[in-house]
């Protein structure tokens, strides 16, 4: 199963309606279209900090998995907001700066959909054996998070 | 209108299911009951990264508006994960540790129900005048976040 | 007096061999030449975590002067390691990506003397009300860190 | 050797006047006496956010050290700024919150003498295989940083 596809059946992906495009040699990308239940506010919209950080998380995660061959969920993020979010789209390009034995590195950008940007994230993805299993693999897999 | 009720208004935080329990005094205390579409697993509960994250932020708002009077949404926010949330329940408490003229920075703790630390946060929020008004107000507010 | 000759006057940049080489419309650079006392080894050359923060510090600190006329003490700042510190330099670049009334958010990248990166940081500064007063200008000026 | 002594021996360390008090369990404290050089003015004593940065960074490695047995460079680390360190000493306390078999989760806490919280940092520490070797193992250790 490629990256894009595990990634549609995530429930909290499919809930906040974010899509990963794209996801290879440690390069992801994603997109979703702000509704009206991202908003923070009840009159218009103005996306909640947690909607491009949600966004921001899954492709980076995608972009870890995409070159180490699985990923553990997040070990932290930092997410700085730059614009806020109130056009009809959000974006996020995420590029894997360091991969080692233990940890990833990625730098996540999110903009809207003039490319302006709106957030920008850094996170360490804790990385496992490199065997091709991924925390979404039914079954059979060892369970890499509890330590 | 007191600060739980004002979150009660915003469509994400009620999409997430979050509920602000308690605000005063710059600090917080809020939950969510977990339900399968905040896994980030199609097979089980693993609450997706953005979860705790959303409630932290939300709870971290929360504080700072009740003693800032105002809050725009947050400047930058950093998350630690301590253990993987597959319970029943994140609870999370919030306390600002310094409010300035300009900038609130928070501490937040997500714990499950039993207690056990879920996630650890910490995050900057841009504060304003003072004069009672919040970025959910109808109408006549000024507009804080553009500069 | 311009950003640079400023910053020769701050005594642990001083003390640490930092200079600052440029610094124009929010962004800036500088360097320092590694010696013995930078390691965190006492048998050889691996740089304290400290001392790309130093630098990483004090260059986005130039970066955020050059645009906001002012600059106080950083709010937060991050750093992600991205390679050990080994070779004879350390270089530094910063940019300020949003500056707004009060805080200025700023990338900087840290590389050695190859150009390869050992750090990259993001940081929140705050900043006043731009009458061109610096913390460091001695006597007459407001004091904007106590709020 | 016990770990305060080991970093007695970290030339960055000395070069800066930090001392580790104790370490012991996942637990550290330690200290350094501000002097003139530490300043980020020529005037009077306001430390450079890098004097804080370094404390805390080294007693969070002691920290790691002390319950891991060993421990890498710092993955990353977050420094949060709460008030000016204008006094005349700095103490930190560092408490490891998590510890895995590949990352270490650190929470630092920064005060003046009198107690009051100058700065709080959290940070992310690689950890090796627990064999009692120790970055600063002259001769035989394993390189484990590079990877």
């Amino acid at each position: 199963m490629d990256v894009p596809s595990l990634f549609d059946r995530l429930p909290l992906v499919d809930h906040l309606d974010i899509e990963i495009d794209a996801a290879a040699d440690g390069e992801a990308t994603g997109h979703l279209d702000l509704r009206p239940y991202h908003s923070s506010r009840p009159d218009r919209m103005v996306a909640h900090g947690a909607v491009p950080y949600a966004l921001a998380d899954t492709v980076g995660g995608a972009a870890v998995l995409s070159t180490a061959g699985t990923v553990t969920p997040t070990v932290d993020m930092r997410l700085d907001y730059l614009a806020p979010a109130t056009g009809e789209r959000l974006e996020a390009t995420a590029s894997v700066v360091r991969v080692g034995s233990g940890v990833a590195t990625v730098d996540v950008t999110v903009t809207d959909a003039e490319g302006d940007a709106v957030a920008s994230g850094r996170a360490v993805y804790k990385t496992g054996g490199g065997e091709g299993e991924t925390p979404w693999t039914d079954g059979t897999e060892r369970e890499r998070y509890r330590e």
